[in-house]
């Protein structure tokens, strides 16, 4: 997507590979929304780290992030020895997996890269071989968010308030992402809507990375607490919801995505309101039987307890010291931060998918279709 | 209720008033949960200058305020020409009531005071006057909350985990609050529940204040994120919610309380958990025929677009230094902050009054028992 700097706009994805340099090229997305900054990281160990700590986050953009790192890391090797090649492989992989260990996307990404790498003979053949799977991977992961905007653009007409919740754009896949990519396409196709962003306490992305691609975009859009969307909902000024998922069971059609995702959807229900969850393939889990069984992850209370921002009148400093964590909450007090909710079948419209939209009851039908292997 | 500083407890009120010094005391809850600090307010002025900058806020807290700096405006007065006298009690009433303009509390505070005093034959006897209706009207506020919280601590049974949004505490009172005073009630019976506080975005009231209060009596809680209570209702984890309410109307029974509670409302209901509103007569509305015309504050964005509170690892910095306010959202994101909601009583279970609790929508049956006025 188009990223505006100083008036000068260009385009951007959120992964890129330098082949020539065999860097990767990343948004630095822990400094969003208050600069933008791309990172190379020189070897896969770097890749690695920019992986673990967060440089880079969002399904698609992982996945993609981990397969190039693969590909750099094949590169490193010097030598025609086959067996140490695989073994330096190996090593890299394993890095590459132990820097975000419950994330699934970085291990599909690379067993893709992998299977096409032992297609080849020699060292020098597999790494091309790498280089290229990697660079496929990317660009599939750019189409199939196209086509759920092309879908997910038919749900939006002229004039529509629509409400996302956190940030599944484009900065959490390689381009354009997902919940985003209706909006992104009904833009192109010139339809004028109006998108209420989420802020998504505790962690703030939709305040954050949604608001900032949106602006990019020049997409008319505003920020509002967690609290307010069952308000305007009563009001009459929501009329689509459209939210990404981390897991979307292809057994049962319930959701897992950000917490408060459950929330949002209740109050859709209620309000008769369209609610409509947008998904890459990869992220339907076809063997777990039932939402109740996805694990939630606690997180740390301290996301709950404060806020990162940059300090108001701070220009005169440079950027890092601007950079602050303050605590809002009483000093004495503890929180609960639970990641994820689960959202069941009955409160989703539809799912948008790369191969258009189902009722979420109905995957498990199209499973051939979908991508599900026995 | 007690507060303990440096391991001394010692019992609080919000709002006092020393009848020697002619000085109304007040808890300085804009430095709350970082500091606590008691200011005194001189004369009639920095009394109505407090209630304006929200050195104290909430119903019944603004409500004493008033009633004691009117009646500290009338023993300012020096000489015995009763004309004289009541031109400055005017203007000390109208500067009193111009400290916050739309609030319902302070001028009916203000007009049982002056009520009272004109009973009084000289200027003297009507300053006496005053000074006891103030004290009436706030030892009744502290009376109405113990009724509440007798009433609602029969809701209350060992081992519940409770919600509650915002603060309607003992801060926003002169002591005990309304949503709070079942549980002080309840602990006080020695029965053992645990609070869950919404953050409640934007102000962050449940997350400071309520947390402060309930950390302050040793009672159990966590503070979460207002995306999280739909998921902990579906997986069991909260038995009773119990919330405060700005404006109830005895009519129709609905509700307006912080932005969010219509939101906990509709979750509830989902999960046919009670949801009760604890209320004193003051705050119900007998006139206004329907919700949707409840005028809704839209407040300042930076509220959305931010966060107040103290700078992490700064303890070596003075405490006002300490404090800061961080821009979180994206700098060039607007936002939406409506600052209440309406709840339709079909949502509410019962409406927790010092008389008792009501189906809302017999509260217009109840009405006359309820101090409803022709």
């Amino acid at each position: 997507m188009n990223v505006t700097l100083r008036g000068r706009t260009r385009p951007y994805r959120t992964v890129t590979f330098d082949a020539v340099k065999n860097v990767v090229h990343l948004i630095e997305q822990r400094l969003l929304p208050h600069e933008f900054k791309i990172v190379a990281t020189k070897n896969f160990r770097e890749t690695a780290a920019a992986i673990r700590d967060m440089v880079v986050r969002g399904a698609g953009a992982i996945g993609a992030t981990a397969a190039f790192g693969l590909s750099q890391g094949a590169f490193e090797f010097r030598g025609r020895d086959l067996k140490k090649f695989s073994a330096h492989v190996e090593t890299v992989y394993k890095t590459l997996k132990a820097a975000r260990p419950t994330a699934i996307d970085p291990v599909n990404a690379m067993n893709q890269v992998r299977a096409q790498m032992r297609l080849g003979c020699g060292v020098e053949e597999r790494q091309l071989l790498a280089l290229a799977a990697a660079a496929k991977f990317a660009n599939e992961d750019v189409e199939h968010c196209r086509q759920i905007g092309m879908h997910g653009a038919k749900l939006i007409r002229n004039g529509m308030k629509i409400l996302t919740h956190c940030n599944a754009g484009w900065l959490a896949f390689v381009d354009i992402g997902s919940a985003t990519a209706p909006m992104y396409v009904a833009q192109a196709q010139r339809k004028k809507f109006h998108v209420f962003c989420d802020e998504t306490r505790p962690r703030s992305q939709g305040a954050t990375l949604t608001a900032w691609e949106l602006a990019q975009q020049k997409i008319s859009h505003q920020i509002i607490a967690d609290n307010v969307a069952g308000h305007l909902m009563q009001r009459g000024e929501i009329d689509l919801v459209i939210v990404g998922s981390d897991r979307t069971l292809g057994r049962t059609g319930e959701v897992t995505n950000k917490i408060g995702t459950y929330t949002k959807a209740v109050l859709a229900a209620r309000h008769k309101i369209s609610f409509y969850v947008a998904i890459p393939l990869s992220t339907i889990d076809w063997n777990l039987k039932r939402g109740f069984d996805i694990p939630i992850e606690e997180r740390n209370e301290s996301e709950v307890l404060g806020a990162w921002g940059v300090l108001a009148d701070s220009h005169y400093l440079p950027a890092k010291q601007r950079r602050a964590y303050v605590r809002v909450a009483n000093p004495t007090s503890g929180a609960r931060n639970p990641g994820f909710d689960v959202t069941p079948a009955e409160l989703i419209t539809g799912i948008i998918t790369p191969l258009g939209i189902f009722k979420p009851q109905e995957l498990w039908k199209h499973r051939n279709e979908l991508g599900f292997k026995n």
